[in-house]
């Protein structure tokens, strides 16, 4: 049998291999009840569930009154997530959830956090349970300057947690360049950091988050490939405390809006959701920076926070059965949460039942 | 500034090009009024649509009564597109569309189109009208066989159109093989020839097919990346037809369900939807061969067609701004036809003012 030449498309073909439904999955949604949509407040970017003597755990944004989504008086909350401090609440079965009250709270006037936390995500490791979340201070969060991640530690899921005093990690200042003009990786980065998510992994702590130019985050132009100019980036630390260094190989994604990761093998999955030309892959890294991309999916939950079972099968999508994600509406609507179900070896094709404008809910 | 190590991910983003949202898009849906569910009726796999002394033509694969999805008695339609004749519709605005008849039947007893006649296209040129479409024998539909594609041509867009007496294009009978163990686009692709889609372009006639493997098309295992084993190839005429020569660059693309192209600038566009690692895709390629992904999208139409304007203002998105696709629903429901309009520099996230459950209608 002859062999034919290669088109580009085959060439390129060579990078992606040759895999069963494995790592296939599509995303179904429902109701968190209990954490669902509710006039004067925001409830979103919702961390990894934990499981504590037979109870779930999230820990979440929350704030109160509406948005302007106006820089021009600092008086004023601008986002869902300006003003916020970190609640949590708890739940038997997943679906039904009940607010149990502040985790962590911003802190006093001058401090490192005195703006605004958000974006939380949630480790439990022997008896500890360590909070991560995006801090700001009232000068950055007008002026989009560095941002910093905080931590703070509790015995108890539902705390007290006490904020470290110093961030746990602070952006590099200066972005990374690199020397290939074309790719989609050159260029500078600003220094931010974003959706922090704490993983431990092989005994090391990884710390990832996402970065991007500030005209990317800042609502310049969106860039071709399914979006704005973000990726990730990780820190890894000896000590859950820090000091978190950045990897050299920096970003480690090329794509991905909010952090979604998870334990499996040894190595980290990861979901790159919006974003980039990698928008919609499930993604694998044996030493949790070189990621592969392991499937091609799409809807996929924004800014989530998964289950991650220390009982697994042994299926590399056990780490991302179900969880919690937002539903971040346009024009200033309420956030609230919603959960996900992951089915493995699925892929999502068009309505079954329904005609595809109700996809939108046009 | 120091130069960072390259992750794998900054590695894959050499070949991510950088560029701006111009290629970049949604898509929104609404009804084809006149072309809707029906019960009784199966209308779908819309051609490209053409434009004659100012009314839209669009043709589709049209059979009455149910399906059975089985293969037990060769009597009973067993799909949508079993025992299927090709019909058109015409319309002033795109909208509101009204059935204008049967365009081709399939064949007597014996032909070579004798058990069905299936999603065809139209080109239009020169003053004569060139309906392809694929066919199939009542053996071959049983037994999985290799298709042909057929071609029927009139002077006018409705009719009637009159076939030629031999297939216009039958699939390789061998599949290519290639020496890349670990590529995705390895491995033997049994002779199938889908979807046909016809274009004119640089003065030759480009017809592109769906083709993978049978174990594929026959509802074998998903694979990884987003679905079936399918991908797209290409075969060359200087006569519309024929006889056309299969590229040896075959195959052209390396994911892909039902065939989507346009013209832009002397080269040929792409959507790719469901199917394989670059599912979701917008690629583009100057010489009809070799396509590059321009962005990536989500919710793509189904069996899509568009309308190609010969007076577009040089968007590279012009020849997809709308078009028809199909909704083909699960469980034996009537399949029927929808409208796709094409929001280009915009990425599509999450529901606006919906919870996520209503974007399947769950």
């Amino acid at each position: 049998m002859a062999l034919n030449k290669k088109s580009s498309a085959t060439i390129r073909a060579s990078r992606y291999a040759n895999r069963d439904n494995t790592w296939l999955c599509k995303f179904n949604y429902s109701e968190a009840k209990g954490l669902g949509r509710e006039i004067g407040v925001d409830r979103r970017d919702p961390s990894s569930i934990i499981k504590v003597q037979g109870i779930y755990y999230v820990y979440y944004t929350r704030s109160e009154g509406p948005s302007t989504f106006d820089r021009s008086n600092e008086k004023d909350k601008k986002f869902p997530w300006d003003f916020a401090d970190i609640w949590y609440a708890t739940s038997k079965d997943g679906i039904n959830w009940e607010e149990g009250g502040c985790a962590a709270k911003r802190g006093p006037s001058g401090s490192y956090f005195d703006r605004t936390i958000c974006t939380p995500d949630v480790l439990a490791h022997e008896g500890k349970y360590y909070l991560v979340y995006q801090t700001m201070t009232t000068t950055e969060f007008y002026t989009g300057g560095n941002e910093r991640v905080g931590m703070a530690i509790s015995d108890t899921p539902e705390g007290p947690f006490e904020p470290l005093e110093k961030p746990l990690f602070e952006a590099e200042k200066a972005g990374v360049l690199f020397d290939d003009e074309d790719s989609y990786n050159t260029g500078e980065f600003y220094g931010n950091c974003h959706d922090p998510f704490l993983m431990r992994n092989q005994g090391k702590y990884y710390l990832y988050y996402k970065y991007g130019s500030r005209k990317a985050e800042g609502g310049g132009p969106l860039r071709a490939y399914a979006g704005r100019d973000t990726r990730w980036g990780v820190a890894i630390s000896e000590d859950v405390k820090g000091p978190y260094i950045p990897s050299v190989y920096n970003p480690v994604t090329n794509s991905g809006h909010e952090t979604l990761l998870w334990n499996y093998k040894g190595g980290i999955g990861a979901l790159i959701n919006r974003d980039g030309p990698e928008a919609n892959t499930v993604q694998y890294a044996e030493d949790g920076i070189n990621f592969e991309i392991m499937s091609v999916t799409q809807l996929t939950p924004q800014a989530g926070g998964a289950y991650i079972p220390e009982d697994g099968n042994g299926h590399p999508l056990d780490g991302l059965r179900w969880g919690l994600c937002h539903v971040d509406e346009k024009g200033g609507d309420w956030n609230y949460i919603y959960r996900f179900d992951t089915e493995a070896g699925q892929a999502d094709v068009l309505p079954v039942n329904n005609p595809p404008h109700l996809y939108r809910g046009e």
